[in-house]
């Protein structure tokens, strides 16, 4: 039976009395997320410090039958990382505790990390030494490394380094029942069998606790260029993008769309913003080369592209940064996005990904079905355009969205419009951001029912008490 | 109850006669691999024209409980594609039928083909609209696509673009009750649950039949260098490796290492095989630098470098080469290697990676493994170095071989104290071959038992009759 108190003392037992928060005061952090729009009730929050304290804690919530919610940053866009309403209120294991550099290879392009590592240090340690760990994001300086594998983070270099999953050797990892996997073999071609680390990444805690991981590192960028353009269009920077990956191959590590919406959106709510071009453009491209060792050709390279693209009548105007200050400022801009759109008004992000060839149709095709629920409604759009990732964003004034009665349906249904546009293109409905509470319903509705079994019968051979963060992910059998 | 003649019928009847074959005879390239060390006999040969037919041949034989063996062009190196000796004669399904590449995107860069695709096949569509597909190996001319995929094929390339899971975007598979999971979506990025294809990715038809693929393709590079040299010994190789990626990141696209005793052996063995050098050194190294668009620096690159490695004592000799046809000849002595192997003697090959920081102290504890056995016995050494991945391969003449009385045991013991020296370091007995029948005692032994439990629980959740390729991949229960 499932005793709240007794749970909490035999937690306290094992891991003493510090690691065990259960006082409101001290899970305030932790059963809310961020963005404030997620809030549930939990038993208590855990903070081990060892892999074995995670086992053990595992061990003691699985006898007692409460269910487990492992928690990194608590950065989740989409309710991934807190408790969700309803059943009983899940014990809180957070990784944070977890944080040593257990080991560097810089000879091997590797290094051996505890989930709660924040991936900036993470970034920061492998640069000490000439290396990069590519994964890059917005919340990189809070995020925990256990959160973005558990989420398979996305970011703006998978263009050119993939996905969190492409930088992963190896995962050492606490299962339902307390035992742990030991994988953290830091190789680069191993095959023995199911590769089993990606069983848990991108999977959001719900089958294993992912403790530790052997990071894949690269060579150092040592040279770098950006510039920003204006295309005509979603198809001409389609165009553009092909030529600069046929020009410049590997060099090409970002290719970042914007519309004049999100761009005005950046420039009216952030400071010292200020437009690269002379004018406003109904589209914006950043694009970035990245170089280890070479020449420092880039700057020629970008121009040479760009002027191409401007005889065949591409593009509208463009500039090259020629310093660092430069540079850093372009990417500001693209910084600013998340901070300018929530402070502009009512956004509606979407985080859709289509082909990269069909982003064109896909913009079209989701304006033209968010003007059919409200026409002319403004959206703001920005893009990972490289990677076909658009976060297509139907956007409504602080004012206008005050005056919608059911703001859920209008918000689900919006969302659900701009998704319904990306898979009729093959494209899906979450690229980056991870399924969480929020795209349970579209999770649902969109996934075959042959890929919810084959996930279902996963979660029922590693989990078959349904322990490991319940209620997220998989959405419950009608 | 399995009555052979009635399931030959049934497949007959379901799939036309000219799908099923029976007779020993046509069976023949069918039940033997192709260096003829496996052999055993089949129920019968399935061959499909499309996914329906068999997912069809599927249920067919799962309700007859008859065992399913799915093979490709039939060239694995550890009988991991024909019969098992011992239990009910599997049905071969034979993909070879399933060779239509169904669609091609060059701006997405994908590409949707089916199982039965030669690899040989694809790399050409795709450098038909200057795009690479980078998995190449051996045998690239006969292998197909889902031999690749159920193995996770290594090669040539992986220093550069990964091992082939690293190029897959999607896969559609038929499941051990016939059911067929449509996961062809061409996305950079999906994070929608558990990412199903790499349940299939390298379990070598153990958890579904692989019958269609959408593949990642990348820009073809336009610019090539290759350089030969003789470093003075595994550990300068290593640093020269670091040298090369600090100088020319993303260029670098194979770093390739043999010994004296390897490089002799191609010069015995096959014809119009020369020493790239003057003399004949321990140690030599291949390697190439690739791009796209750029400059053609690169054997200016080339040569800065192994400058520097001189300089720095890490080098004897090298040479670079100066035109196409030079480039093609250093590559043919590392592609000779097989053949002259199998003609010079009797090796033991092993397929062992490690960090490759730790390349130099395996190949030293590796040998002095191999000498307790049999004192001064040569080896022949040949290494994706760039990969840790080292073909570490105990060499007896055929005189001497013959002379052995046990030579099962004596290949078991000689292999397994190569491996243990590599696991010592952290690393893995099959980095690129798989496991297949060969495998199993190591996989037995190296893997740890939770991992082995967690494979297991997974092929019950989705083959709970064990009828997909039993016999192979997992060591059965003692």
């Amino acid at each position: 039976m499932n005793d709240p108190q007794r749970l909490i003392l035999a937690l306290r037992d094992a891991l003493g009395d510090s690691a065990v928060l259960s006082t409101p005061h001290d899970m305030e952090g932790f059963i809310e997320d961020w963005r404030g729009r997620y809030k549930a009730p939990a038993t208590c929050v855990v903070q081990p410090s060892t892999v074995q304290d995670v086992a053990l804690a595992v061990r003691i919530c699985a006898e007692h039958g409460v269910p487990i919610l492992p928690q990194g940053g608590n950065t989740s866009l989409c309710g991934g990382a807190t408790p969700a309403a309803g059943g009983v209120p899940p014990v809180i294991i957070s990784l944070s505790r977890m944080r040593r550099i257990r080991s560097i290879d810089a000879a091997n392009g590797s290094m051996v990390v505890e989930a709660g590592c924040v991936l900036q240090t993470v970034q920061e340690a492998a640069a000490a030494l000439q290396r990069l760990y590519p994964v890059s994001l917005g919340a990189e300086g809070s995020c925990q490394i256990g959160g973005t594998l558990s989420t398979n983070a996305g970011g703006t270099s998978v263009l050119r380094y993939g996905n969190t999953r492409e930088n992963v050797l190896g995962l050492e990892v606490v299962l339902a029942d307390g035992t742990v996997v030991d994988g953290l073999r830091a190789l680069r071609k191993d095959n023995t069998g199911l590769d089993l680390k990606h069983l848990f990444i991108g999977t959001e805690g719900t089958l294993g606790i992912i403790t530790a991981a052997a990071l894949k590192l690269h060579p150092l960028p040592t040279h770098r260029a950006v510039a920003w353009f204006a295309p005509t269009g979603p198809a001409a920077a389609l165009e553009i993008l092909g030529m600069f990956q046929a020009r410049c191959g590997a060099r090409l590590s970002a290719f970042e769309l914007m519309n004049a919406a999100q761009l005005q959106m950046v420039l009216d709510h952030v400071a010292q913003r200020r437009n690269p071009l002379d004018a406003m453009h109904e589209w914006h491209v950043l694009v970035e080369l990245a170089d280890t060792g070479g020449s420092d050709e880039m700057n020629g390279l970008l121009e040479e592209v760009l002027s191409a693209a401007v005889e065949g009548g591409l593009m509208v105007d463009a500039v090259i940064a020629n310093s660092e200050g430069q540079r850093h400022a372009l990417w500001e801009i693209r910084h600013s996005v998340s901070e300018a759109n929530k402070k502009g008004g009512m956004g509606l992000t979407t985080d859709c990904a289509v082909p990269v060839s069909a982003v064109p149709a896909f913009i079209e095709s989701a304006t033209r079905a968010v003007h059919e629920i409200v026409p002319g409604l403004p959206t703001v759009i920005v893009a990972h355009f490289g990677d076909g990732n658009v976060h297509f964003i139907p956007f409504f004034s602080f004012d206008a969205w005050r005056q919608i009665d059911d703001q859920a349906a209008m918000a689900a249904r919006m969302r659900h419009c701009v998704n319904q546009a990306a898979a009729t293109l093959g494209g899906t409905f979450s690229a980056e951001h991870g399924v969480g509470q929020s795209g349970l319903p579209e999770m649902a509705y969109f996934k075959t029912p042959v890929e919810l079994a084959v996930m279902r019968a996963v979660k029922h051979a590693l989990d078959p008490r349904q322990l490991l963060n319940p209620g997220r992910l998989l959405p419950a059998l009608q």
